[in-house]
């Protein structure tokens, strides 16, 4: 089997970091209990091992295609999204109001790594959909939601999101496309989209493109933008499709990864106009394009999980398998399995290390995202929203970054063998490296940490975290072990090296941006490693006292081995962080300009 | 012009850091000073940048191509070899005796560094010959100097290296190809050889394959491996070629980079045997096979510079092109070049540091191989072979380490372009991940770090540039500017963290062997990462007093402010790695194998 899901360590998670025992006590999530999450993780396991994961690598190696504006996807995806509608998946945090199964977002999450350790390429065709639905379920009318709700939710169609333009990228003020109001209340969509995730394939019988463009007379930049539902065919009042609308596929990149999902470039109103309908008020797009970015973006958090996941298996394996050279310590007398080998391990235990951390911060960042949108208290609506809104760049970011060094590291155990295509080692290298880029760059995600997550609130729910885990600081201590004891140690001044840069961009972020933004990225690392290492120290106290319990003492153990490894390998890395971000913003922008 | 040679900076580290005025001091070398260094770099600058770089992409595109036993090269390779071999640039370090040039490594390594920019396939062909000659030279009878070494140093032949089998990659014990002595000398060798670069190409008229092979009766292991030379075509006494060698090329590897350069299966003696000629003694032939390892490593370490450079190049003249949102500190009221945001700086520091700190590092270690080979007095020859065989580990290992980081970084800068292939920046990534694995991945460097470089002289050699770099901080203490103290004070941290893991290398190799060997890769980047810090402080003390008396003020502060920001982002790591080296190994190893 190319993949098998993490299942103890995903209900780990969930049971333990997430508390699904708490998210199950909100009303609407009655249902949602351990039992239910173990038996939606098992069954969800089963189709990604089965259906989805043996065409990753035949999705690599005969990508989509473009011809004549059709895009044909590699064989068996058609057949597979198939089975994924039937199996009802798309719907599996959607509200069952327009057919889904209202599920909290502390499973939806586990469910979304699985399918993107499985197959990448594929899961973007479901992620973007999400996306749509979002977006039209917080500002569509209710005549949109009815014509193309249950439809996307169902997965009968699928939803694509249009931002992007050749001049447009991070620089969303800079989008040209342009909208002209019709008689009907209608209006006709004019421009050239770039990187529409598939913007055009043959996997559902019809796409519904959410597409920003500027009314007539709309004011410059981002206030002037509005969001459009864009159908590839146009919807008849009885549901049933009509006449295609006036938007091609001109032609998909040849991209360095993630081949299979055709990457389009969509031509809009070349024959009159695409007939678009606006979504909630002109002039707001932008804002409720934002709905979509921020549950994509956690969503490509899961994606570098997900490929970290997989990464790691696939090295494991390796390494358990390949024979070369005896081992350093005279254990055997023989050419050893590399395994054991001490840098072998080093590397497995840091791709190890790496993904557990990230999926412990994502659970617990899902499950605080259930109790924002549903929790009866406004206050602890409020507090969790706070949570989250700091996650999400954390858990793009962080998650993303660590899943190139993950993957590269997944190349290397394979020595020469990775670097050959056959082996599937480098797809996952290739296809992670655009997870930094796509729903915002790491610089962005930065950019929305220091100025919206910290310097707007004071450092408030920063400093609120590092509460936290100075709490668990001292459940650290209580517990004593040698290990408790160790991983504290690194905790703290992880900790206080996390403090030390809140306190450098509440301070300076008004009055010496520059500073600040020149350890932007450095400081959603810094946070980033914190607070997953966090996690993975409140996974070692629940561990141990699992363990003093009875109970799975081999996953205990490891789970333990593994918190460990974090704090000594990877939270040691902050307090250089810290004096980087710090003390060394000068060089970072003192050179001449045309000195580079 | 897609590459420009940075010989300014090349020629700041011959002059100042290799001291090249030195080095043309040792008998053989008088004509070897700086102006004959700038006419051979600026010359070597002209072939690289017209000839050999416009070819990379196309390299890319349209790699080479195996049919029937036949390897075909990218079109234009076979002229532009031609007119590598008409420059003579083939012979430029090897010895006048034999057509060659006879220059020092303290120029040679800048003109590999250039031609592996320009074109890191193309590169690997003479790259290979160089081993080739080397062994040759070192191991081979007159007669066999005879034959080869002239139509080697011309390049009107090439070489290879045959190491690899498929059970035997990094254990060359298990190496199992097999030579069967003959009554006139000679011997037939016979077995597969896989991941041979430039194991068949169309670019010269002959091949000259070094092999590794056991002969009958030969003790197992290491020590019962001989070296023979099997060239393509066979060699008449009057230097004619005559009939085709019983080598074949089975078929060449599907990569992920350098795909240019062909990655051959080579097959020995399927019919009567592949006429063979024992380089020196039989069962020596690793060691022999170490001269040629040694030669090649330092050559990888260029090629991570090379390409870091290169990446670094393409990612500047993106960020100045570029337009797309506005400067955070306001200074521009409109959309910008992207290099004016800060974090688009860092990026592009990151990689400058990191580029020229591995350059300087390289350059000084040229100088002390020259030093090690010709320098008549015998302390300074065995002082300097210390030096430089701790430097090779390093200049291998660290710089293709951070390569990776650098090119990886250079598609980041590129955003969504840089994920799409025919921008370019990809392929740098793709290319640069071959060099933390061949000629013995990042951990046999490690190994050869820890055990041979370390360990043995009971961490003397280690010390003794602890000891130089302490003088550095002397002087950068009283050079006292602003900078130089900064530098200091994160230097002297960086080589106490540094002591302390000699010290814990050379007090546990013996007794705790896996305790070592787990920290052996995060020792060496803790190593290359002080030594190339270090260099960089030299570096800012020259152009300090370089500045004063007014030479080239652009290029001195660049070299400062990147000297700082090496040390404030760079150097700043060492701590964190000391701890996770000193008080990290047990949860490296402490896992058991099937929780993996």
């Amino acid at each position: 089997m190319s993949y098998k899901a993490p299942l103890k360590d995903m209900l780990f998670d969930i049971q333990h970091l997430a508390n699904i025992d708490q998210v199950a006590q909100i009303p609407g999530f009655e249902d949602a209990g351990f039992e239910t999450a173990q038996a939606v993780l098992e069954e969800c396991a089963k189709f990604n091992e089965g259906v989805l994961a043996p065409l990753n690598f035949e999705g690599d190696k005969n990508p989509s295609s473009w011809k004549d504006g059709v895009v044909t996807t590699t064989p068996g995806f058609k057949e597979a999204f198939r089975q994924y509608v039937e199996g009802g998946w798309q719907g599996l945090q959607h509200p069952t109001d327009f057919g889904g199964q209202g599920l909290p977002k502390t499973i939806g999450a586990a469910c979304g790594e699985m399918l993107n350790s499985a197959n990448m390429s594929f899961a973007l065709c479901p992620l973007l959909s999400d996306g749509a639905i979002e977006a039209l379920l917080t500002a569509g009318s209710d005549e949109l939601k009815a014509v193309y709700l249950e439809k996307l939710v169902s997965g009968q169609w699928t939803g694509t999101m249009n931002l992007t333009e050749p001049q447009a990228g991070s620089d969303l003020a800079m989008v040209r496309s342009r909208a002209e109001p019709q008689p009907d209340g209608s209006y006709k969509v004019f421009g050239t989209k770039i990187f529409i995730t598939y913007g055009e394939h043959d996997m559902a019988e019809n796409i519904v493109h959410l597409v920003l463009a500027r009314v007539a007379g709309a004011p410059e930049g981002v206030k002037g933008i509005s969001l459009f539902v864009v159908p590839k065919f146009l919807v008849n009042q009885d549901g049933r499709l009509s006449a295609r609308n006036d938007v091609h596929c001109v032609s998909i990149e040849h991209k360095l990864g993630i081949k299979a999902s055709p990457t389009a470039v969509l031509q809009y109103g070349d024959h009159g106009g695409a007939v678009g309908y606006l979504v909630g008020e002109e002039n707001r797009g932008l804002e409720y394009m934002f709905i979509m970015m921020n549950s994509a973006r956690y969503a490509v958090g899961m994606q570098g999980i997900a490929i970290a996941e997989r990464a790691y298996q696939k090295a494991v394996t390796f390494a358990k398998d390949r024979v070369q050279s005896r081992p350093v310590d005279g254990s055997i007398k023989a050419s050893a399995p590399i395994i054991h080998h001490p840098d072998v391990k080093r590397m497995l235990m840091t791709m190890r290390a790496y993904t557990e951390g990230c999926r412990a911060m994502a659970s617990s960042a899902a499950a605080a995202y259930d109790a924002s949108h549903h929790h009866p208290d406004a206050g602890v609506r409020q507090q969790n929203q706070a949570f989250y809104e700091f996650m999400v760049p954390l858990v793009k970011g962080y998650s993303t970054e660590m899943s190139l060094e993950v993957t590269s590291l997944g190349v290397q155990v394979h020595g020469g063998m990775g670097f050959i295509e056959e082996t599937g080692a480098a797809q996952y290298l290739r296809d992670a490296k655009i997870l930094t880029i796509y729903e915002g760059t790491t610089a962005i995600q930065a950019n929305d940490l220091v100025g919206r997550k910290t310097a707007r609130d004071g450092g408030q729910t920063a400093k609120a975290i590092a509460g936290q885990i100075e709490t668990t600081e001292s459940e650290l201590l209580q517990q004593g072990s040698a290990d408790a004891l160790a991983v504290a140690r690194r905790l703290k001044a992880a900790r206080q090296a996390l403090l030390d840069v809140v306190e450098f961009v509440t301070a300076n972020t008004k009055t010496n941006p520059n500073a600040v933004f020149a350890g932007s990225v450095p400081y959603l690392m810094l946070a980033g490693n914190v607070v997953a290492g966090w996690q993975m120290a409140r996974s070692l106290l629940v561990a141990q006292e699992q363990l003093a319990q009875g109970v799975d003492a081999g996953f205990m153990k490891a789970k333990i081995t593994t918190a460990r490894f974090y704090a000594d390998h990877l939270l040691t890395k902050a307090p250089g962080m810290r004096d980087s971000i710090v003390e060394g913003a000068d060089s970072v922008t003192a050179l001449a300009l045309d000195a580079f």
